[in-house]
């Protein structure tokens, strides 16, 4: 069985991180992952807080970026208030948690993605994720941190791995990792910049992110993510008549032209 | 309906109390009482930690004694370890709040017991008490505080007062009508038949069905069908340097074909 890895996005306190790390260990589940911390995940704080999950901490694997964090990853689910303008299914952590389960028991590679503490998550990455997990509260009161988050997402992980393992509705394909999902992504909006599909500049992250998120919720397998890219590849280059196309990378000149 | 009252037993903390305060406000709980507290449920580490909260503190009620903090109640629930030398009934969270909430809309008077950090409640106040509550946790790793305790109760308590209400996944936009879904496809099925995408004949059901296939999975909205209407157009014709290009149906004939 493999446990859903937690994944932390620019964590900016090191005690939430302990806090996490301590709940973690409560619920099973074994492996954190911290995109861009903006704190030590190892200093005394964390580790105090941690209440004796130091090697969850130590052994914490850090990357730069969310999609490179979840490239490996074949399903996602953000923890967070519903975006207002994604499309994006949002289930509480008792509808979701019994495929999750599931999943896990067929070694599906899995993430719990939780924002910074302050903002959340950007829908630029809940769009890359499946589903939104988002947890009933009192609506007049419904402030709640990164840490009493984890608990109850991972208290109902464990709880649901505890029960008699349901029946099975197993997918029939392999489901295709980030990786590959991104890869099709990046050709796909490479193209879309060559065919001037993508533009004025200032439109292009909304409209990335549409696409992006229609075809996430579509729980692509690998084979289909292969035929996505037999689909983009024919169409721009109509029965192959033009000899092999120069690699092009026009899509982050622009982007890095938005961001100065 | 009469929500439990919260009863914390000696609390030492005043961190502890605050963010007890925060969860029972996320769950709706209002009621707290503080039996012989060590330390002052008013304080600014307490009203920080209970985001909000204040007004529950200040309401707070203290006892000196445990039996004087519930001689009014009728139900109590211990949260704590399973003590050794009691005869007592131990239930998950998930077993016992059923009849909880059940007894909260009959306007039972019942309270959630928690202990002191250290040491937990003493076995002379869970004698007191009708229920142990157990909150399942990894064997390897129980270590759990007073405020997790607190939020995973004050969460299942809340989560069953609300079932029987609807789930909140729908989502955000209009679906798109199946007649704009066939319109898309065959749309896309006609450029993929004249980019030679869609070979050799036999193949083609196989493929059409693979790709209706993923993009129904991702139950598109009206405003995504028409972003995919545009990405096709736009990688089959650039920057629209062609005119408009005559109507095909090129699919239809190699139906026919195949039928016959």
């Amino acid at each position: 069985m493999q446990h859903p890895c937690v994944i932390l996005v620019k964590p900016t306190l090191s005690q939430n991180i302990g806090s996490v790390a301590r709940a973690m260990n409560n619920f099973g589940l074994t492996e954190l992952r911290l995109v861009a911390p903006k704190v030590d995940w190892l200093n005394d704080e964390a580790r105090a807080l941690s209440a004796g999950a130091d090697s969850l901490l130590e052994n914490a694997k850090v990357f730069e970026t969310f999609p490179e964090a979840i490239a490996d990853l074949q399903y996602l689910y953000a923890t967070t208030a519903r975006p207002r303008d994604l499309n994006k299914s949002v289930m509480a952590p008792k509808e979701i948690m019994g495929p999750i389960v599931e999943r896990a028991q067929n070694n599906t590679a899995q993430g719990l993605v939780f924002g910074n503490e302050k903002w959340g998550l950007e829908n630029e990455d809940i769009a890359l994720c499946d589903v939104i997990i988002s947890i009933p509260l009192n609506p007049h009161f419904s402030s709640i941190n990164l840490a009493q988050s984890l608990i109850i997402v991972g208290y109902e992980y464990f709880q649901t791995t505890l029960m008699g393992t349901p029946s099975s509705t197993q997918t029939l394909e392999e489901p295709a990792s980030r990786g590959d999902l991104e890869g099709f992504f990046l050709h796909l909006e490479d193209e879309l910049m060559m065919s001037g599909y993508l533009r004025p500049p200032h439109k292009i992250p909304v409209m990335v992110r549409t696409l992006r998120n229609l075809f996430t919720r579509a729980e692509l397998s690998t084979q289909e993510v292969r035929s996505l890219r037999g689909v983009v590849s024919s169409l721009v280059n109509p029965n192959g008549i033009y000899s092999r196309r120069p690699k092009r990378d026009r899509l982050k000149k622009i982007e890095e032209k938005n961001d100065n």
